[in-house]
């Protein structure tokens, strides 16, 4: 007798009937980092101060992929987000860039794999522009921060 | 004056002009890990003897991804892959689902986006279908695990 | 003078309005069949009692392919399915395997499109799995079982 | 001990490696059938002598299918098609509309797969086009006509 | 401090919040030009007599682009527009052919981006299928006739 | 009797074989002008300076376009570009932004509907980030700008 949501109790795959849950305000917040060593960090901060593309590629990737995770993860639902935004942060002193990403909707659904699948392709992006300098980068730390709203309220994960 | 491939002397993106490498065969493996508690693990644990449609999907959502690694990753370039497989270990007494994935070309290009495309599509998978259980997982330790073909030859990553 | 809904007075293709539509709840169920020779038959039959990843992955697939039927059909409105579920039974006494989905939304359109898509895209992926064994499969009897919601009411196809 | 090319030894799923096949000239013709009440047929045939835009609008449907098809079919390989040809012919007497396809690629894998499914779609997206008027359309007979290229060379299915 | 909506005080990119903005219905009307030679022309006048492939196959085109433009255009909300049409027109003695393209919506955004996305796909198609006969024609004029509902109420471009 | 390529003698659409074709480079050039109020202008002239995100964000949705050329013009043959490259230059006193992209490709056909995607997709995106100053804005002179390659040679557009 499973009791996970997208699993029926033969085991097989379903997409879960969302039709009777209330329609809320959800927000999410998701986070990643992304470890590289001193060279990779150098370059990122160089770049920084002039035209910041390599972060801004991967924050238009990641935005683009949060608007399309219902065909990426097979048994998410179809929804209208109606905001995603996705900041970078070089925190050169830990080796490594954060990543933070944020989904909001109105509707029946929680958003947390919609902010996951931001931070974590924005995660991937970052790494495709900077493999050429570092192809031993990490990614690390990919979770769920927050999430409000739905049956759970505001959910907060642990630190 | 720029290291990064994917950035002109001017600090602005681009994909790169792949016409005059050579084509060869070309493999990478990435690795990637999911965190869970022990009521995800055990759910797991006892699904996996029976149906194994929590894996068995998750890894159709991997293979999937890596064929479509060129949308989701602004820079990357179209290829043909010839291969992929992805792989999920239940290391229950580790609290994780340890995931591999393995891609294939012959072509110009590397490989090694698509094998992290597919680790972490899979890996977001595996989370949406397990976070009514525990939605406090984490994705820890994605990176590649080996590269072969091209100039650099055969790399190798830190283990 | 057409009578059909998607062409104009000048027979040209268009998206008809949906906008003064009330929403409702629709459902949907559609069937298909794919018949197969003894050999297929028997490896499915073998495979079910284990893993039954050939099953898992077409049904993957079909539920996939229904979110994604308004870019595959030019003239399907864009909808938020609510539910998506798909069955296959393996009918070894007839040789076949046959197949069932089921679509949900809460909405304007009916969703006997999503349904048949779902059901066309399990029969194609099963397909592709068993062609090595039988290339001369054949799918039979694609068709809307059962429709629920809007103007129409209840509808249910002959049997 | 499976003999279903896309399934390894233990069951699950993989994407068969092509990279040692030999590249060749390969062609598949693929066949369906929509079978339709004589209301439906009837405004077909005025149609037809006009516009044309239903068989139209499903042959650019079922085009653009088969140039997805590995995105719809999990485990077909990307390829590169060099000609996708879909033709219908309304049979009145039989209550039916006769779809056939065609695909041609210079590669390492067949291509039933991309005629099946512009096949598929283009059935479907003349059951779109025509639901109104009948609804209880049936699609019958998808299957593979011929298949030329590959090790096995010059396949015809039975008729 | 940027007056763009899409872009924050930072002058970073993101999808701006329209979770408070009110539900309303959402018309545009778009339009574009494609300039071509007396051949193309005489080509394509000849043809519209008897299939219209051309401008059919076009027309599709733009339509299944509007459904997409959210995945086009990076900082584009999804939305599920209820109506999409897009007509051709041939004006033989401009040598061009004029694409006007309408899109409706009951929701919280404008679609002039959906509507100017039909146009340019319809103009980019129009424009693939004639090039063989004129290599030189030229893309003009390409804006907003046509706003309704929202905040700014009607908007009506200057001629 | 047709010469349009894409269209056969009956008049109904194709994707045209060029399996027989050689395989040679190609590249393309496009062109296309974004023309905006004097507001506009002023707006990216400040944020030219600093960040540079409008220009960024619509240079990377034209490069992703590129990519997506096949799935967006039903005829077009999918193919795997080597490079993409997306320029775009504030031209104040003329009260627009020019943008220039260039596709290449290893195949066998040309790519000037890529480049033509991407100078479209880039003006679209560049027009959706400015609208909320200026609605008005006009797309104009879309045109290929120079072909290398394939059986025509070297192509230079009128100027």
């Amino acid at each position: 007798m499973s009791q996970f949501s997208h699993v029926n109790q033969s085991g097989e795959a379903n997409m879960v009937d969302v039709a009777n849950k209330a329609s809320s305000v959800r927000e999410a917040r998701a986070e990643a980092f992304v470890y590289m060593n001193a060279d990779a960090i150098a370059l990122i901060e160089a770049g920084n101060h002039h035209k910041g593309d390599i972060f801004g590629v991967s924050r238009v990737a990641g935005i683009m992929a949060a608007k399309n995770t219902s065909q990426l993860i097979p048994l998410c639902h179809p929804l209208l987000l109606s905001k995603v935004a996705v900041d970078l942060e070089l925190q050169a002193d830990q080796n490594r860039v954060r990543i933070e990403s944020y989904c909001k909707l109105e509707g029946k659904t929680g958003v947390e794999m919609e902010a996951l699948t931001a931070a974590s392709v924005t995660s991937l992006t970052l790494f495709d522009m900077c493999k050429a300098v570092d192809p031993g980068m990490k990614i690390e730390g990919l979770k769920v921060l927050e999430k409000i709203g739905g049956k759970t309220g505001h959910w907060v994960g642990e630190s």
